[in-house]
């Protein structure tokens, strides 16, 4: 099997050099042949693991994903009140440090290009939404959630503070540190949730 | 003065040229010699209007922003409940028709371009955060904001509701129509502001 994982962490390897084109050089940067220099490696090399530079691409975005649905699990794990846990959740997604900020940038600029790319990329469909739903349902099943709250207008209004100020975090990184974010969350959670006394 | 008018008229003609382009082929097809056929120039006579690409651009983006803030001003002189125009005044900035989907298309796109073109553009000041600050404080002078309201933490969520809605109303119009926008709007406003008998 050795060979196999050589594969993958080719495959890794060049994703990386992927975000790291993208951060530097925007979107117009991050063509084959910068990759492969970047990556320390031939063009043909390169071509070996990915034919193109589509789905090279879709695969650094992907990786992009996955690197924040282990970050989310390792913070649904932990043993923390519930209403703490989901402003921590959220916090996962808004970028507060240099790791996140750099994922949203990624995102920000590979959503955009996609966008004038057709169907090959389905970048609005990046989770966030559901999972918002998901956070809602059980806060609710918690008992936390107030009573007579308008469920769906609640969850899409969450994701929208969601993207919000991870957009705003991502555009003016100076003026909302993580503690303004935060406070926010929690503002919002309590907002939400019943008075425990 | 008519030669004058002539300038600014043309220059406009090649800033919805611009947006086209952006609209059509996006960043990356929003070359001035793509711009200069879109508007049925000569590359020699748009250079006589615009000497660069970014000059353009910047431009371009300009208008945008003026285009945006004239209809909110428009809104802002209606006579309305003051709740009821606090909502209109969001919804203008919130994509859901034609021209203000088109709008934030070139805004997003334009701002991921910008994002790597150092301090040339400064994208994420587009006027909106001092924006809805000003409509919190307007709402409290209309004495129906909440009394004991944190008004910085509620002036952020509601400038990330905003900006939130708009980028979800961009990447899926389908599932976030008008009346889901304003149908969340209608109910933060409703939570900022007292009862009302």
């Amino acid at each position: 099997m050795p060979k196999k994982i050589d594969h993958e962490q080719r495959r890794k390897q060049i994703a990386e050099a992927t975000w790291r084109m993208i951060l530097e050089r925007g979107m117009e940067g991050a063509t084959v042949r910068n990759i492969a220099q970047e990556a320390g490696l031939s063009l043909g090399a390169l071509r070996h693991y990915f034919s193109t530079q589509d789905e090279l691409l879709g695969y650094a975005m992907t990786l992009v994903k996955e690197k924040a649905t282990a970050r989310i699990q390792e913070v649904a794990m932990k043993d923390l009140p519930p209403k703490e846990k989901a402003v921590q959740l959220m916090l996962e997604i808004i970028p507060t440090d240099e790791e996140t900020l750099a994922e949203m940038e990624v995102w920000f600029a590979f959503t955009a290009y996609a966008r004038h790319k057709g169907e090959e990329f389905n970048a609005q469909h990046d989770g966030i939404h559901s999972y918002i739903y998901k956070l809602i349902d059980w806060l609710d099943e918690s008992k936390l959630l107030k009573t007579h709250l308008d469920k769906e207008t609640e969850a899409e209004k969450l994701y929208a503070i969601v993207d919000g100020l991870a957009l705003h975090a991502m555009l003016d990184p100076e003026r909302l540190v993580k503690d303004k974010v935060s406070r926010v969350l929690v503002h919002h959670v309590d907002s939400l949730c019943i008075d425990q006394q």
